[in-house]
């Protein structure tokens, strides 16, 4: 009794009607009035305001918490330790899911400045911050280390006692993993290059920069059953974390997204989230956490800040005959920075015959990294497209011909393993090359970069539910929130495949009690795979709809097609029956076997890799150190643009968020370990101001894994902008950058360095 | 390319493990601790409150209405009126939705005391009432009627010009429809009886009494989209009608239920939802509608109040030769009373060879009925019943077995058409006979009645969504809201089908945007049609772990059997793997093909209908009038009981609920035509003091098109009591009651009339 039915997953060519459009965004008007319901805008009555307690300290012993005098405190209803976080079966077994729980409160030590210590939920804000002055925690201040280089220090402070054995000679040490990828024999590669150049980078930890701070509302009953309202790119991934951490069936905690204010990765994990739960299971009240900028700062993940080694050989032709790349990350307080997705992604661009990259996971006292964008990807592309370009400058060759020719291809075995199906990286160089931008003057003071970028593009499981309204509209019910305009896309693909109006369909996000589950938002998975799910869905309510014509008309389904979003009689019984549109059938639905839905469950395979070529001119103030950014252009592949002002909009953003890392964002740390810039007021993203327009090119080259050649776009656009700009300011200064961001400065020091050399030199 | 996977819906006899057992209600934690959010706990930021101006007219014409002094008003930020709600085009062709719209908001006149005029929406709701005081309205004030007799007379004052041509000669009249039912020639029936009883009855206007007033919070963009969060039986019907009248495209009206202090029917339609949704749209501004209890009994839906007249000839061994009735159901101000499934239910208890019901749709000057737990036919019964017992005494029959000798069986012919399949009225008035009850002796001033009832049961269209969770823990998603245990039921149904524990269910109501299309919660039909979708949803899932077991052991899926929530090898295969737990299969579910799920969407046929036998002891006080139920047992048949404590719980409800219409609950009128007892001070439900515990007993014949044999419970316990009170009564007073409520003063009028005739004939 098999129960699926199996409609196409490959790639058909097809004329579209609404995918490839530019349809009034359906988030539009929520989002401009004010209407949009984000994390902090839940309310429920008896709600308490809960803070948290952070570490003053970059890595201490936490010998005591006395929370008693908190807890006289008049308003207070629940404060919560490490004592209430205990080590449940699901953690135990989880050395993840162990993280998440030490992050989330800290247990025998205090790991970075910020690290939860305590929370208290009272009946007002202002009462839950002056308990937090109440809280008496004795700490044992312990040497600390921010940079991975010093981390792996033998004589560096260790954060785990029992991390690292197998890379401290079975001491502890710092480094909780290696990865090593690649195949051929470097050595012999680099024995038959004619032109090598080897260099080392530096890159600053840059935060995701979300406009909305993290914010949730926890309501748990005395039953232990409950609701979460959260800011989240995953309700799923929120609530089966938060019920193993706390010792929950996942059935009896139902989360409900709200409208997303910016992710970029850095919501596909929870922070306060099991905070909330925590303390409204013990006050027995709805309680609300809403994160400062500061805390953002300070206890969400960035991503990893990364000291990279890159060396690549080449013959005087053109041919690469080695590369090879030793990659350090550090990933904060705890294991699982993305140096394994970052040695993949380093020389994915080329077609390689001697290829390795080794990357070392290290923990160092700064908060635990989150995914941010193409996690682990720019930072390699950094160091890597640096070296090629400054390769194909050694062999006097354009840099967009040295990229043609060794880049990867269809077929083409790729460094990390798998063999490439049907890839554009070519199509993004032929095409960047013919760009008007490529081709133009450059002014004084002025450079060009150009560099390529990878990213892997996820599948998943996904779970979609379409369900057809009466008056024949569509209501598509979606678990993987919006951060790009998902909405959009998915109401185009079911009406594209019902042959509907887009402005027929409805899309939500559904809380994790409607719907089936979904992994996270991440990856650039969701137009591939909630998309692949919703076409499948949409297929087979045009199939009910075309079995409920057939019934109407007594003749079989297969003697009935569907077009123009209508079922009509075919073959022998064509023009023997009106046909009977969406609207048609849907209001005689009731008498004809009840509802029309489709759903698919899918744990999707075949999202296609998406690559990109970035073109950017920098400009230097020699007096200043500072860097600006005349002219930038994105060409990317996009397999097949759903929505192309939104894939335009990734492009941009991935761009924009390039040039941020590339110029001016990090965390600066002083020597006691403490942040020192934890607002926007110091940690300085780029403004309109800042930068021109970004232009965009969208090369569209099928993905063969999805019906319509859908790719993920959202990520790879923020792969190549630190290489091309340090191309581009490289050219400009007339010395190599080899460490961001590129601030004035560091900029200014570099000038300085160089022409003390060169004049030290003549 | 067949979709649907069948699974039997046909009754199957089974061991049940968890169906039949009484396990902790869901909700109870919740309900009992304040955390469930009814109607009015709803609230967004920037909320406005509206409040609604009532006419204070019977019967108006409404020559002009002035809102500008209101709209002038600071705070006020939206008023509307008959100009704001336009007859759209799905309403021009609905005479229903026509009457929803006119009900909602008043177009030419004021139909009734209480019917709305205007609506304002203010920041507050104070200055929302000053708003209303400030709204001139001209009434020209016009004759009323209030009493279904009077209404039909031809020279009642007349309430629609266009109604009832067919009815008054040509023109217009107050009968707005007329239903006849019945087979066989009644005449020639009256002409072979050998005892005729024959009498007039009239039953009085009942409220569903539910606890929580209508309440909802609308919240409508710029762009036409929104959202509705309310207390009602039907998410979908709001959606649905409040779209239709207002001119919105289905899907963006996005309805959430909130938890349901109670509908009874009561809750079926809309009332102040549509005005909400048009204040919000105008006003920009999310907009609260709570309206207070003089409102629910002013402008909500009461039951119809009847008359009736009911004629029934036997011969003297008791068989019923004919029976004749003439149903006249005044259902407010609008067509659309259920004088039609009172004619249908009247006689559906017997097995009669000439039977007739006629109905009369009567319009009057009072508020637009809505559905009351079997709707129309308590009326009916009420007086049918006293007829039966009233000619089971002229007959000398104990009235269980003059019942019996008539009672319809399987394969009976039911006086409204269709032939009954199996159907337990029989197995109830067996029951009955022998219970310890029946066989007790009566104090002094005491009398015992029985009745019998009938109600049809609905089907109709539901989906239902089972998603299992990683732990195995089940995600459970109906569309009916939950008024009498339905969440339970479908919990225990699910974990039955799939052989898990009761708390490993967790069963939520789904708004309109997460699920397909569901009728409202009536018709005693969620346990059966909802039910039966959960059924064939967790068939289905379970198919799917079958499939996935089978994919894991590379056997295919019909080598696998289920057995005890595991899949095991069968066959030859047997013992060759470890089972397979639904955990187990939950925790792979990711990489044997993502989420795993189960989904039906059905238009369910087959309810099997229900019968009820009351027996109950009633003593007069002769001195007040006052009725005392000094002992009630109720007697039905659930088909399978599924939780036996929900389903005493209705049959319990139900009873009270008939007490409360039989002795005191009835709307009185001033000679104006205004209700002078809009509250539960002088609108007198029964309290706990006013009754005795209501013994049950449940017979259980299965519905052979249930796959566990359920039957819906929970109407027809409504049908016996008013016509068991009522031969209670009359056997205690020693003169037959016929109207009800037989209030003490109504009772004392009737025993004074009886002795002064009793007097006049010594």
């Amino acid at each position: 009794m098999p129960l699926e039915t199996d409609f196409p997953q490959n790639f058909e060519a097809r004329e579209f009607k609404v995918v490839g459009k530019r349809p009034v965004r359906p988030d539009g008007v929520d989002k401009v009035t004010g209407r949009a319901k984000f994390g902090a805008d839940a309310v429920a009555p008896g709600m308490l305001h809960a803070k948290i307690l952070r570490s003053p300290h970059a890595h201490a012993k936490i010998v005591s918490i006395d929370t008693s005098k908190a807890e006289a405190l008049a308003g207070v209803k629940a404060v919560v330790t490490r004592d209430d976080f205990p080590v449940h079966e699901a953690v135990k077994e989880d050395q993840e899911l162990m993280s998440v729980l030490t992050n989330v409160m800290a247990r025998e030590k205090a790991l970075y400045d910020g690290h939860a210590v305590a929370a208290v939920a009272a009946t007002d804000p202002r009462i839950a911050a002056q308990a937090l002055k109440l809280i008496e925690v004795e700490y044992e201040v312990l040497d600390h280390v921010i940079d991975e280089d010093l981390a792996m220090q033998p004589d560096a402070p260790i954060l785990h006692e029992h991390l690292g054995h197998e890379y401290g000679g079975g001491k502890p040490s710092n480094v909780a993993g290696v990865t090593e990828i690649g195949h051929g024999d470097v050595e012999k590669g680099f024995a038959e290059a004619e032109v090598i150049v080897e260099r080392s980078f530096k890159t600053g930890a840059a935060h995701q920069g979300y406009i909305e701070p993290h914010a949730c509302l926890a309501n748990i009953g005395s039953d232990g059953r409950g609701e979460l309202w959260c800011c989240t790119q995953g309700q799923f991934m929120v609530r089966d974390t938060c019920t193993q951490l706390l010792g929950m069936d996942v059935s009896n905690l139902r989360v409900t997204p709200s409208e997303i204010g910016g992710g970029f990765g850095g919501k596909t994990t929870v922070f306060i989230e099991p905070v909330a739960v925590a303390l409204s299971r013990k006050a027995g009240k709805p309680v609300k956490i809403v994160m400062s900028r500061d805390e953002v700062f300070r206890a969400t993940g960035p991503t990893a800040s990364a000291s990279l080694w890159i060396k690549v050989g080449a013959k005087k032709d053109g041919t690469i005959t080695a590369a090879d790349a030793i990659l350090k990350y550090q990933g904060g307080a705890f294991p699982g920075s993305p140096v394994d997705m970052g040695a993949m992604a380093s020389f994915a661009c080329y077609a390689l015959e001697n290829v390795r990259a080794v990357g070392y996971d290290v923990v160092t006292n700064r908060p635990k990294q989150a995914a941010y964008r193409a996690p682990g990807a720019p930072m390699a592309a950094f160091a890597v497209e640096s070296v090629i370009s400054e390769l194909a400058g050694e062999l006097g060759m354009d840099p967009i011909d040295f990229r043609l020719k060794n880049a990867a291809g269809d077929g083409t075995k790729s460094s990390f393993g798998p063999t490439y199906d049907e890839i554009g990286l070519i199509e993004t160089l032929e095409a960047a090359k013919k760009t008007e931008h490529y081709n133009s003057p450059l002014g004084p003071n002025q450079g060009r970069g150009v560099a390529s970028g990878f990213w892997f593009n996820f599948g998943g499981q996904t779970a979609v539910s379409l369900n057809l309204n009466v008056d024949g509209t569509v209501a598509l019910s979606v678990g993987t929130p919006d951060i790009g305009g998902s909405r959009a896309s998915m109401c185009a693909m079911a009406a594209e495949e019902l042959g509907c109006d887009y402005d027929d369909v409805y899309c939500i996000v559904a809380d994790t009690a409607s719907l089936g589950f979904n992994d996270v938002t991440d990856g650039s998975r969701v137009t591939f795979a909630s998309g692949l799910a919703t076409i499948q869905a949409a297929r087979q309510a045009k199939q009910r709809m075309i079995d409920r014509a057939a019934k109407i008309w007594g003749i079989p389904s297969d003697a009935v097609k569907w077009e123009n979003g209508a079922a009509h009689p075919s073959g022998p019984n064509a023009g023997e029956h009106e046909p009977l549109s969406i609207k048609d059938i849907a209001a005689m639905a009731g008498e004809t076997g009840g509802p029309i839905a489709g759903h698919h469950e899918i744990a999707a395979e075949g999202a296609g890799p998406s690559f990109a070529t970035h073109i950017v001119d920098a400009e230097i103030d020699r007096d200043t150190g500072r860097i600006d950014i005349k002219r930038y252009t994105v060409v990317q592949d996009a397999g097949k643009a759903v929505h192309p002002a939104y894939v335009e909009g990734q492009f941009q953003g991935g761009a924009v968020q390039g040039i941020g890392w590339a110029l001016n964002e990090e965390y600066i740390y002083n020597d006691k370990g403490l942040l020192e810039n934890p607002g926007f007021l110091d940690y300085r993203v780029p403004v309109a101001s800042d930068l021109p327009m970004i232009e965009t090119v969208i090369v569209e080259k099928p993905n063969p894994g999805h019906p319509y050649g859908v790719r993920g776009v959202g990520e790879t656009s923020i792969v190549p902008p630190m290489g091309a700009i340090a191309n581009a300011v490289s050219a400009a200064a007339k010395v190599r950058a080899t460490e961001i961001p590129m601030s004035p400065p560091r900029m200014l020091k570099l000038l300085r360095d160089s022409e003390a050399t060169a004049k030290a030199a003549e």
